[in-house]
């Protein structure tokens, strides 16, 4: 049952009344005739659906070409519903973040290239979008968020109280070669805690995931966090006696293992200098899936061996040991992590990782700051799109605006707009109908943009009889009728 | 009057007791010993304030430089103070868009160059942050919102219902020389109306706006509008004969009347091929002031009279007369403009324009697509912050978080957590201290982040006496203790 409220103005003293309609058919009784102007406009735009065509002749004197109307090769547009499916998901990454107590942040698009350069071989090098800006810096649009906020860090210095527990939600560029559902710009949600060292923080960041997967309707039988440390591969180091300046390096080709051919990645290994023997026994602990065979592999208990068995007990505390499991074969594709790392992955492993993060106890100092704990992880907004997709968990999100508002005469715009301006004052959303519209032309567009109310305003031409009007005083000037359909 | 919460964990049959707190002089009665590790950390980094420092040694092989921890000239990081700063301002853009049925959308920041080289001598042109990408296409970061609006519509083409009602909040880039309060990116808030030629779209948009300024507390006496259309110039062009294709750079030279010396106006003017007679007159109109006067210039009523006075009706009906002044000076600095025009200034005159927006009927056919009417309007972040700095009206925002739980001894650590998980399920958002911590550093935080109820997770080690104890079933496993201070 949908309300239909039909007003008509008293200006001064002349006293308009309302328009007649069938509406136990729900179409009008006649077709209102429609300002000529616009009968023109509508047949000049093939079709007659689209109006509003009519413009005075205008000087223009640019000379454009025909432009490509695809956004660059990689990027996207956000029309109305795909924006809807974006400020969903963001709202519960920012929901999810303030629940945790995190403060937002935001950093420049644009960076110094700098900051993003590394020496460890990451992919993430020559993927940069980067260029001289006109004042010869060599400038960088951002490939994700975590130097920025360590940049950031450093620069307020002293003046902020440690632990820091931030998050961004920001938008990230990697020139990467295009396949199936891989762009070139995603967003990227990111939490980070700054100056505490106690894995207590990567407890509380997968918490936060977990929570978030729940929000939308992802269960631990959908997807999972593979856990590990660094600190494995830092305890093999010294085992083997390999020089610890390769670690970086070797992380970066590690995290390839499911990516590129074994043979590869043994050839990889070999240009640093690691012995054939030291390779053999790296890829079997990268292979091991129980912290007791990491255990005896590495020989005893050590701190990977600590840190690990602390998260599993935390993770009982929060709740969520059915979403986590140790595989030593994650290692995380950044050369900056130092300890703890994860990734979320989908139980079918349909698709690439959901997201990730860790631990980078050594960022800020290799910057130039103090030593400072931290850790973080990034979580895209493609990935989680495509598994909602696969899971048919997708929300429908259409437009919702409370009322529309539409004169069904030229004369009456004015009055229409004095109501749409009330109905605003009073919070409620307006949309206006801008040039006045035949009633199954605002029928049509009310149902487009899930008006919950259609307020009509016209004038009335013969006597009603066939619907109950209910009569109500909106404001003084005012008078509406209201109908029940 | 605050309350706090002493939390203690009955974890299966061992019962544990409160600590004992002096809350009389609302310190700890004593110092809990801090762990050990902890002093140790707090002294490591100058003074003792900052916790958090120690770090297992570990191997990390890259070799940064020091980086500048600033950002790139012209840009800005948003840390917490800042960004909430920003969501107030960008939620009430959107709140405003939403009010009046608008549906947000968004565009690649980066975009093709070609959208925005135009031939109209804009300083636009020379102020793009453009380069050739990996995949040698030419690309700048976008310096406006409205031609990727205006390239989205034409790519939708027939599959959208006309009149589109858009908005975006988003962020642009000039290279411009750096002076006072003006920076090389800024975010902007569009709204945009497609497909409807009736000033009636001009008149909410100015409507849309003056319900932000309402809403912030910036008032008719604060700001105004000024208007006027650029079919003034197209009507004189007519009576002087000046050819039609100088339209859009003499409407970028006019927009130059109040930064550079009238002579340089007119020299411009005249390279143009304007005769010097016409630009005389030419700049007459342009200092017209009443539409009675530019009546008697233009003689007689043409489009452009109409038009305003259109607009000035539709500004009483929609309630902000007070707010709108016709002045033929405004022609905005973008060549794509067709119709009427605006401009938000500062009454005081002490700013630049805070926004500006008008009628672009051509913009889509420019760029190949079919003739639709269309306006909208584009409004910075950066001058209305310094308005309403100027007028005191920034607000005061603080972090705003429910709890701060914090184990008061290590081994309760699990108990906090899982304390914060059951208060964080009922959607109460929490800051968990991740590590054990003296009172005297709880309540530091807690002041900082706005907490409103501190959750102290501690043993009680004395009998309680100098304090009311209200005890209340929180879970079934934990009791809490409430008293005020």
């Amino acid at each position: 049952m949908r309300a239909i409220h039909i007003v008509t103005t008293r200006l001064s003293s002349s006293f308009i009344r309302p328009v007649l309609l069938d509406f136990v058919s729900c179409s009008p009784l006649r077709q209102f005739s429609t300002p000529r102007r616009f009968i023109c406009a509508a047949s000049k735009v093939n079709g007659g659906s689209r109006s509003g065509s009519i413009v005075a002749p205008l000087v223009v004197n640019e000379e454009f070409q025909n432009i490509d109307v695809n956004p660059p090769k990689g990027t996207r547009d956000f029309p109305p519903e795909d924006m809807r499916l974006r400020n969903w998901l963001f709202n519960h990454f920012k929901e999810v973040s303030r629940l945790f107590g995190y403060e937002e942040v935001d950093f420049p698009v644009l960076e110094t290239e700098a900051l993003f350069i590394r020496k460890a071989g990451e992919e993430i090098r020559d993927q940069l979008y980067c260029f001289e800006d006109r004042g010869n810096r060599r400038v960088a649009l951002r490939p994700e968020l975590t130097p920025s906020l360590a940049r950031l860090v450093i620069q307020k210095g002293k003046s902020v109280s440690l632990p820091l527990k931030w998050f961004a939600v920001g938008q990230c560029w990697r020139y990467e070669r295009m396949t199936r559902g891989r762009r070139r710009e995603h967003y990227q949600w990111n939490m980070d805690i700054i100056g505490m060292p106690e894995v207590t923080a990567e407890a509380e960041l997968i918490s936060s995931i977990v929570t978030f997967f729940k929000r939308i309707g992802i269960t631990a039988s959908d997807v999972g966090f593979k856990v590990s440390s660094r600190k494995v591969l830092q305890e093999f180091f010294k085992k083997y006696g390999v020089p610890e300046d390769l670690f970086g390096r070797v992380c970066i080709i590690i995290d390839k293992i499911e990516k590129i051919p074994i043979d590869e990645i043994k050839k990889e290994l070999g240009f640093t200098g690691i012995s054939d023997d030291a390779i053999e026994q790296l890829l079997q602990v990268f292979s091991v899936k129980s912290l007791d065979d990491l255990e005896d592999i590495l020989g005893g208990a050590g701190e990977a061996i600590a840190d690990l068995k602390q998260l599993f007990s935390l993770a009982e505390k929060f709740g969520y040991s059915e979403w986590i499991q140790f595989d030593a074969s994650v290692v995380r594709g950044l050369a900056y992590y130092t300890g703890i790392v994860f990734e979320g992955f989908d139980r079918e492993g349909k698709l690439r990782a959901i997201c990730g993060g860790g631990r980078y106890d050594r960022l800020l100092s290799t910057y130039g700051g103090d030593d400072i704990p931290a850790c973080g992880f990034g979580f895209g907004d493609a990935v989680i799109v495509e598994l909602l997709k696969e899971k048919d968990l997708l929300p429908e999100l259409g437009q919702e605006v409370e009322n529309i508002v539409c004169a069904l005469d030229k004369d009456l715009q004015g009055a229409a707009t004095t109501i749409a301006t009330a109905l605003k004052d009073k919070g409620q959303t307006v949309d206006l109908v801008l040039e006045s519209k035949p009633l199954k032309w605002v029928f049509k567009r009310a149902a487009r943009v899930n008006a919950r109310r259609p307020v009509l305003v016209g004038k009335l031409v013969r006597s009603v009889s066939r619907f109950c009007l209910q009569v109500s005083n909106f404001k003084s000037n005012l008078m509406t009728w209201s109908c029940s359909i």
